[in-house]
């Protein structure tokens, strides 16, 4: 099966950030990253690899590198090699982004 | 800069489907495939690369392997080291798709 209809891959926990995986291979994962208010992904950073956050909804507040902006449905940010990166649900709604990374690293 | 507004990089083209770059990396590229009535990208495959379409708008008929589909927005599909893809746009109203490949070909 390679089709999904993302809107069914939407899990939230009370506890943390909830990763949803919808598909992986070597080259690359593909994530749903569901964010109850006041949940956030710590900035950080990954040596080789790309990733991106495409915001599905809500008003997610990104850090990439030294710039940190809030977004909303439709946007898109990307972090490239070693370069720190983060969210933060600073706002009073759910957020929903969908989050590529290549290579997939080990986890 | 590593922020972009998806809608302002959707191009369209009457000659062919339009793509328009958002980020690339070695790792990863990011585009819009914008297609009008009538316009596809044949089917095709790329040794050793993940890839995704994920509809933003209007209803693209998917092939990844020997299945096809018609989408609509929210949905994705992707093709794995190999496997065969490509979309046409069927419908009588524009199809905008967001597209991931990794890593990045020579291109």
């Amino acid at each position: 099966m390679r089709f999904a209809k993302v809107s069914e891959h939407e899990h939230f926990s009370t506890e943390k950030l909830k990763k949803t995986n919808l598909f992986e291979s070597p080259q690359m994962f593909c994530d749903t990253y569901c964010l109850e208010p006041g949940q956030s992904q710590k900035l950080h950073a990954h040596a080789g690899a790309t990733k991106f956050y495409y915001v599905l909804s809500g008003r997610p507040t990104v850090t990439i590198g030294d710039e940190t902006r809030e977004l909303s449905a439709g946007e898109i940010a990307w972090s490239f090699d070693g370069e720190p990166h983060g969210v933060v649900n600073a706002s009073d709604e759910r957020v929903v982004l969908l989050v590529a990374m290549a290579p997939r690293p080990d986890r």
